[in-house]
């Protein structure tokens, strides 16, 4: 018999799943998950080279999509698990889908929102940082390594 | 001979002509267009009712269709004119459009960018606030005023 455990690694190696099908495409390999009760609702990755779209971050089209799968558009009783630390765009997006737990991979210290503290999140939003980092960074570095050989 | 002027308010005016859109749909009422070579390449307005989706920001269309209208997506020889000052998820995309123009109507001390200083932004983009700000504001105040009832 299987044990599944809900764990916050758990749902992070869905993301990171999303994340190679984005390096896979020589897109920047950033994948999201959005989770409520358990499930996930809402799968997503970095499309911002095949859409020809700056705004298509995995975060932006993982709220989307889990908003049409609840039918309602604030995220209110959900979990955010990313593998990168979310752009300033994406956290201003966060703060208005209400979402209340984000989990990120890697820190992203040039880009990332924490630049700014977490004033660009709703105050009551719990965030945090680390979550299986070294596997969700070593996918960026690899991919930046081989884009510039 | 009528003499067509592309001043900022002539632009405004179009970009108030797409918030009144979103008045009548009952979304809150902001809109945008997007102009290249004095042309317009793109026009949005609000549809978060709509879509059911806290990303459909005026801005945030249009820089897709923006994109999509001129074939790239970095938007460097573009100029944003949206009636409400930009809030933290679009100055994030605006700021990864790379677009080095942006003029808004109304300000919006309470979900704005500003906020933030400009440090949300690239530091080259010009911004401009304030053009037809009463006319951009009224259709605010309008609007809330009349859900309230």
């Amino acid at each position: 018999m299987e044990l599944t455990i809900f764990s916050d690694e758990h749902f992070m190696r869905e993301a990171l799943k999303e994340a190679r099908k984005a390096f896979d495409a020589e897109e920047v390999p950033v994948g999201a998950v959005i989770v409520w009760q358990d499930k996930i609702i809402a799968r997503a990755h970095n499309l911002t080279e095949r859409l020809n779209d700056v705004t298509a971050h995995a975060e932006m089209q993982a709220i989307t999509a889990a908003a049409s799968a609840i039918g309602g558009k604030y995220l209110t009783e959900c979990t955010l698990y990313v593998t990168l630390e979310p752009c300033v765009m994406c956290a201003g997006a966060l703060q208005w889908s209400q979402i209340p737990k984000i989990i990120f991979g890697a820190h992203d210290t040039k880009r990332g929102y924490a630049r700014f503290g977490n004033s660009l999140l709703h105050p009551k939003t719990q965030i945090t940082g680390g979550v299986l980092e070294t596997e969700c960074a070593e996918l960026m570095t690899t991919f930046f390594r081989e884009r510039r050989k």
